[in-house]
Order: C-alpha cells, then structure tokens, then sequence
C-alpha cells in the first residue's frame, strides 16, 4: 500500500540514519542505526524566528508549515520564495511585503524583549474563530487507517525515537512525514498542504503521538476536522477539540479506540 | 520502595489529572482520567522569558531549573525569590542585579527581535567547556533502578501521555518528576536540585524518552555525569554525549541496554 503514498516514509535515504557503534549488557559491538537531529533555523524575510531540531528532510514545508501553524502566515499572503541553504543551516521564506506577525513583534519587543509569550498568544487567538467543516469518519476507515500505517516501512520501524504523522483521506494514507519532533512532523504535512493547495474539509490527522493542546491547535488552525492516534490525551487537548469542535479519537489498539470530542463526525460502521 | 523517594509521583493529588467522559468503540460512555496540560509563563527579574506547557506541579522549581538549564542563571548568581502566581500562571525568578542573560538578550534583540536563536546558541556555548566527573555506575543498579520506577505507582501508570525523569544515586530512586514535556521533567529535577543544592557528581538521571540533543545537554549541564532511558537515541545526542564525555544508556529492556557514550564509567557486575 505504501508506494500509493504521495509522500511515504523513505527509511533508506541517505542523510535520515547514522550508524552509531555501541556496547550491549554483554560488552559485545553493536551497531546501531540512529535517527538524524539537526538545527534548521526559521527566517521570515529578516527575521530570525525559529532553531527547531528536526531530521532535516523536507525543510521548506517545515518552514512553511510552521509559520501557517503559529499564525505567522496568513493564508492568503503571497509567498515569493523558499530558500534553503544546507550548509547555514537555515531556511528563508520570504513574502511580498512585511507580515504582520513582523509588526507585532516589533510592538512587543519593546515591552518584553523575547515573542514566545506574544506567538503563544497569537495562537490561541488564532484558534478563536476556528469553526471546522461538517464531515463524516468511518471507524472502519480509521482501523483500515492504523493497520496501514503500522506495517509501513518507516524510520520508526527501521531506527525508532522518532515521531509520525499522516495525512489520511478516508481509508488511505496520502502524506506521511516523521520527525524527531512530533510537532515537526505535522507542520511539515502543514507545508505540504500549503504548498500543493490540498483542501483539509475532506481529510483525516492521523499521528504517533500525543494529543496535546500543540496537536489540536495545529490540526485546528489547518481545517483538518479529525484527528486519530494509538496515543492519549491531555486535558486542554480535549477541551480545545471540544471548544473548536474537532473529532479528537485517541488509544488506538486494536479495535479499541476513544473518542472524546466532535463525536457527531463518527460514524461505527463496524459489527464489533 | 516507593515511599523511600524524597519527591515521589503522586497520581492522586488533586489538580494533576481531570475526568474526562468520552465513548468507546461500542458507543459506550467511558471515563478517563487524562492528565492536564496548563500553560505556565516563566518571567526573570522583568523579562518575560517563555510559556511552558506544564502539568503544573512543582512550577517553582520549573522555573529555576529551566532558566538554570537555559544558562540564563549562572551556578554563582543569588537568586532572591521565586514567586509563582496560581491565577496568572506565572512564576518570577527574582535574582540581585540583572543576570548576564539579560545583557545578552538586549544585544540580540536590535538584530534579530526574538531571543530563540541567541538562546540555543548560548547552550551550545554552555556545554562548550563541560566536563563531567569520573564516577562509575553499575549494570545492577541500572536494573534495580529500571525495575523499581516502571512497578512505582505514577501518572505514567495511571493516565498515560506523561514522560517520567528520575535522579537516581547508585540502586536508589530520589526525585521522580512527571510532566507532559519530557524537558519540564528534567529542569524540574534540575531546580530541586539547585533549590537543595544537590551533588551531581554521584548521580544518575533515568529518563522515560529518548536521548536527544535536549537531554544530553541538559544533563551536561546539571553536571551528571550518567543518563539511561528505556528509549533509543538520536545522532546528534550520541554525538554531543561523546564530546561532553558522558555516560549515555538507550534502549533499556529486561537485562538488555547498549552503552553508546561514556563507556569507561560503566562497570558490567551483573553475570548473564
């Protein structure tokens, strides 16, 4: 099913794994294969925004994706170019004309001196408005969904201490992305969605990890109306889904499953 | 043995899990309790320095290890006060004079507006010149101590999606701190034990989550000089490990581990 993926996980590329050398509880040589972390520093035009450690592929639709997802995108701004540069370590997104996360910044500045309090914020006030489109998810498709997934070949299968996320629709994955960050690996599938123009209304989250207040304002600020994991729940993960109305399905195992918010998208279509 | 820890986890404290009542797969009304996720401002002297998202317990000494791990608040500067506030979710490390943080911050500012970049490179300053002590650390004691944190009553246990970091000294558990982010737990543990002025030196610090770049160099810097995980690792947290000199344990199952840094600390007694 794998090679149906627009984006699958690629285990073997060169640059994702590095073969570290160890000892086991023997004393005996190992080798071991070690997922990748590097530093990719986030400019928007001048601005010096982000150092997000991540596994280093895909780094313009980390960019793009992780500026949309903190509000400092708007949709319909235009953007000009992507710049990676490999050896800086860097990636430049630039735009036609200052954003307007740049002026709320400099207002901000002059009060506190660092944005992580104004960006924080600004995306709980970006969630404020948020209504997420009427859709429909069959629990069949959900566990067509996970079993897919599992099986794939991937980083996680191949290397471990890594996080994935996938882009579903219906019972199909379309774009699967893994990182050492969870929450890079969803932005990059927020890049992805940017850059090619994918609708959301029709799609389905699907990640590793756990469902933080992070993944449900992420998930909610790119119009995904349901998010599914094998993991739990926090607390304000759930309250949010319930404040933005997003199907939130957690612990994954499986037929077993748990649906704590936007119950009404839910359809059980499966005689258990 | 749980009752010997000098902070245990304490899954029945009030405030650190909600209930929440979601359906099963069946459509059956079911109650979880699901841990919370609450977010926290962490503010030195007068700069507002980040919001941590916090399980909440222990914000005191967040605060102070976070600014500690960050190298915002040297090993030799008098902190005056630490003030945390329930209702405005901060808390206020108040240190006699300005810190070199600060300084540092006001510089950076002019160029680039936000301080993520300044600070992460002053981390990588930070451990620059650590070195790590001579100490060695048994494979029994690595079981014993593996064997008592995953059979100890924890949130871990009770809710789930919770990571777990545990100062530990020879077979002994002592300080087990629990948090949605796995680095909370550790800068919570590293502000006990700049609150109690703790040795570090014949210490181990036990993580649930893997071994990246972030625990390595906080663990550097609190100056312990052996950490273990049940979890693998990532290439640049070995990689920092080996420069830093320490001891760093992955991949912890029944009597297996692999030993990918430090290995001269490690003293195999165990007969398998």
């Amino acid at each position: 099913m794998a090679n149906d993926l627009i984006i699958a996980p690629d285990p073997s590329k060169p640059g994702l794994t590095r073969a570290v050398t160890a000892t086991d509880q023997t004393g005996a040589t190992v080798v071991l294969n070690v997922v990748e972390e590097r530093p990719l520093t986030i400019w928007l035009n001048g601005s010096e925004i982000v150092t997000a450690m991540t596994i280093g592929d895909y780094p313009e639709y980390l960019a793009l994706g992780f500026l949309a997802n903190q509000g400092m995108l708007a949709a319909d701004e235009t953007v000009l170019a992507v710049d990676y540069d490999d050896d800086l370590e860097t990636v430049v997104v630039r735009t036609d004309g200052q954003t307007s996360y740049e002026e709320k910044l400099k207002k901000k500045t002059r009060t506190s001196g660092c944005a992580v309090g104004t960006v924080f914020g600004d995306i709980m006030e970006g969630i404020a408005g948020v209504t997420l489109p009427d859709a429909t998810v069959c629990a069949s498709d959900l566990y067509a969904l996970a079993h897919q997934i599992n099986q794939m070949p991937s980083l996680y299968l191949d290397a471990g201490a890594i996080h994935g996320t996938v882009l579903c629709q219906g019972a199909n994955p379309l774009v699967y992305m893994e990182d050492v960050g969870r929450h890079n690996a969803v932005d990059k599938i927020a890049g992805w969605m940017r850059a090619t123009g994918a609708t959301a209304a029709d799609k389905t989250l699907y990640t590793t990890g756990r469902l933080t207040s992070e993944m449900v304002i992420k998930c909610a600020i790119m119009g995904i109306p349901v998010l599914a994991s094998r993991s739990g729940f926090t607390a304000w993960g759930v309250e949010l889904a319930g404040q933005v109305g997003l199907t939130l399905i957690g612990r994954m195992r499986g037929q077993r499953y748990q649906c704590v918010a936007g119950e009404h998208r839910l359809v059980r279509d499966v005689d258990l």
